[in-house]
């Protein structure tokens, strides 16, 4: 986010002079998360999961579709069957792997001052990703296109809480082989926060890390040292990885970027039913491929992602923001300690509209991933209906959510002007502090300052329109994208990056591996 | 809660036996929360807030009301000035009143097994309440009435996380002086959750004991030993306790009762713009009046209250679900704790409407309760425009999030059984475990089963008539009242009510105090 992409914000600190900011001694960039862990497991019962995950990788195994994948897995002392596919990791292998593979990173920015530390109690959010559909107030829901990926990636930039760009739906009017080219021209042209990279096949991964190397006017040396650019890796729960997704670990580890290994595994279907099987299996699967990566490069950059939730056992729909997946977030976060790595999580909702359902679902879910202690919390605005729909307006009031969060995880101060004795002792018994000297000093940057809630009496909200928040919301981000400006771009990079595509584009592009 | 007076719940375990039970080890009458505590300042820092507060009462002292209240803390060794009204209290006076004030007790309960434990980790959910207007989708924003008193007692009692009653709306439609009568009678014959009075002079507060008396079959003697009916004593911030608050601490303490003692200091207007400015005012009027209790009667239980949130600088609002009035609930707690008492905080919005803002208020100012340890949360379900309007359907979205985290704070076995080393082997690599005799075990009881949230798909849900949750809610709300049974009572019991209130009502009630 640069300041003058940021219309919402810097419109209103022109018209309020002095504008009251959120959190102001923090920025996505650099959140840390100050909340006390929640731990459902004792130290014993976390070691009892991990040795349970173990022998899973062990005894059982994993099934490997990628050849090279399994090679990889071969000279590193694991067990292969090449007719059933199936990997036995002996956990000697992931042991070293855990120990060689790096507690943080830093993701770098071409930007000064959004480098990105990971690991520890830093905290990212991210954006609802993934979606086939879009919706708003207006133009309703319908499948994503191209031009409702720009505007995802037109609002991404103009909300400072979303430090990191994302696949908020999919264009459907581009053509597959090509669409990662539009779409990773899209992002390094519309904004400077961090890209994102679909691991759909070699072919595809080697045209993003080449675009996002020209965009961001790296060698091609520098791109290898400097992780810029992250994908996320879903498995084939349970116990299997196909071949773009071990691809994609390779590539992403050969390049030292960053994979983020993320098992979706809910309990119930494609996981135990229990939160701690569904945690043993996706340990499992996170810790096989984390491992590959450390085999490809050891010591590259790698991130532990849990995703685990559980299905609606009536219509087997995946659900977040329950019971069950606030406590796995919890448990998974004990396990991501336990190995020593950052780890990622997510929020959500599986509600059709952005509702009260909508609205609760994904906070409740967003405090399982708080107090779990997860360092990257994707999903965090914007997604209705389990990732089936990226809602504009539903982003809008679940970043107003991660402002207040974010504002609500900055100190307190308790030294003796805070603690205002002398101001208590100037107001009289029964009287107000709106006059006292004490208040005139700090009232233009003591609150936090709303975006979204309507905080008039009803007398005044309803001579006003009687707006809810979602109308106001629609409101925001129609402003926010009219006011949008792109950030500053070398014309030659842009012209490179479209020489690129026209080149990529004229030798067919690079089809989906399956 | 009884069984019979559930009618939602009942019904639904009907339809689809074998059902699932939110929260199953655990009820709203015994809940403990096992989130770790944020903390903000240091141990120095709380002393030192402390201080500042015992600091405010010694040497700038309080303006009491209450000639009684004044003489009793004059008998105590504190320096009253009678032209002024004002008591300074000295430290040892305060330091004793805390030693000897319970760290906790328990709510006496008619019905066994409702019994509730307040102090340490217990956890206590209150409904929104003193709202002079209620709201629902079907008739809209009004003035409460006795009919609309009821329904809010006939509401509390179908839904289970909520433990006590509450004046959720103020009956306008019954006479002031004989309000408390009928409000009270409501209260004994509707539900047999906790009854809640408020104190407006000593006429109505000892009405309201004999009622209480009465109504749950306790001597004279048994009352003043068993708490069983509670209060919230509001001192007039800044500094001052007026004539009712101060008798009502008399009252409540000389007959055994719960006075809930909560400053309502909103930073920058009752209190110092600052959140320390704020604690360190709220703490000294709570312990002032906590003092007095103690002064009373020696050990009676009393409840140390913080409810301060910040205004909204620009229209002087109150404000909830800010991170001020997150971070000022993770310092009270720290408060409570250091004085050793237990602890109120609430929850709210200052939302006009049931919409996204109102629901995301609402549970980021909770998580600052539940975060902050609060033993009673009050105002946690149903609250709109900070306490000017209750919600019928935001009451039941509102209580869908209790009712998940209540589910969340439950443990998670991680024993052999749950960990399914065995359904992980027995399911192939890239299969599912719907049909895993693990699955099958465990399917009817394994999930958190919502009563408000709607988890079909987007077809099914369009074509069920594409309804909100707060549309559900509405649904949810109405079935409940039409199916909601009396309690059991004694037909003597709700004569001798009866008469009393005809009794009180000839002799004109008692008239409010100012």
């Amino acid at each position: 986010m640069t300041t003058t992409s940021d219309p919402v914000r810097s419109r209103r600190r022109k018209a309020r002079e002095p504008q009251v900011q959120a959190a102001p001694s923090a920025t996505a960039f650099t959140l840390t998360n100050p909340f006390p862990r929640m731990e459902v497991f004792s130290a014993d019962e976390v070691a009892s999961l991990h040795n349970a995950s173990l022998r899973v990788l062990e005894e059982l195994g994993i099934r490997i579709l990628l050849q090279e994948a399994r090679d990889r897995f071969r000279d590193a002392g694991a067990i292969v069957d090449e007719e059933s596919l199936m990997v036995r990791i002996g956990r000697e292998i992931i042991e070293e792997a855990l120990s060689i593979a790096p507690p943080g990173f830093t993701f770098h920015s071409h930007t000064d001052g959004h480098d990105m530390p990971v690991g520890g109690r830093s905290l990212m959010f991210g954006a609802g990703a993934g979606c086939p559909n879009i919706t708003d107030l207006e133009r309703g829901r319908r499948p994503g296109s191209m031009a409702d990926f720009c505007e995802g990636m037109k609002l991404i930039d103009s909300f400072p809480m979303i430090p990191k760009l994302t696949a908020v739906v999919e264009p459907q009017d581009i053509p597959i082989a090509i669409r990662h080219l539009h779409t990773t021209r899209a992002q390094l042209s519309l904004s400077d926060k961090m890209p994102f990279a679909y691991a759909r096949g070699q072919g595809q991964v080697l045209d993003c890390f080449e675009m996002v190397r020209i965009g961001m006017g790296l060698s091609e040396e520098e791109f290898r040292q400097k992780p810029c650019l992250h994908t996320v890796i879903n498995t084939n729960s349970p116990r299997q990885i196909d071949i773009p997704m071990a691809q994609g670990l390779i590539d992403f580890a050969e390049w030292g970027q960053v994979a983020v290994v993320t098992p979706f595994c809910l309990s119930g279907a494609m996981a135990p039913i229990t939160i701690a099987g569904a945690l043993t299996l996706s340990h499992a699967e996170a810790l096989a491929g984390i491992t590959l990566t450390q085999l490809v490069r050891p010591g590259t950059p790698v991130v532990y992602g849990a995703f685990s939730s559980n299905v609606d056992m009536r219509s087997g729909a995946p659900v977040f923001g329950t019971p069950e997946h606030m406590r796995t977030n919890f448990g998974a976060g004990q396990l991501a300690r336990h190995v020593g790595l950052p780890w990622r999580s997510a929020a959500g909702t599986a509600a059709n509209t952005a509702d009260a359902q909508a609205t609760y679902e994904n906070q409740l879910a967003l405090w399982g991933c708080l107090l779990g202690g997860a360092n990257m919390i994707f999903h965090s605005a914007g997604w209705l209906e389990g990732g089936l729909t990226f809602s504009m307006e539903k982003f809008v009031t679940d970043h107003e959510v991660l402002q207040v969060v974010a504002a609500a995880m900055q100190p307190v101060s308790a030294d003796l002007g805070e603690i205002a004795f002398d101001a208590i002792a100037e107001v009289e018994p029964g009287g107000h502090f709106f006059a006292a000297a004490h208040t005139m000093e700090r009232y233009r940057t003591a609150f936090y300052e709303t975006q979204v809630s309507d905080w008039s009496n009803f007398g005044q909200w309803t001579e006003a329109g009687g707006k809810t928040a979602t109308e106001r919301a629609h409101e925001i981000w129609k402003q926010a994208l009219s006011e949008w400006q792109p950030p500053a771009r070398d014309p030659a990079v842009l012209e490179a990056l479209d020489a690129y595509v026209a080149k990529r584009t004229e030798e067919g592009g690079a089809s989906p591996v399956d």
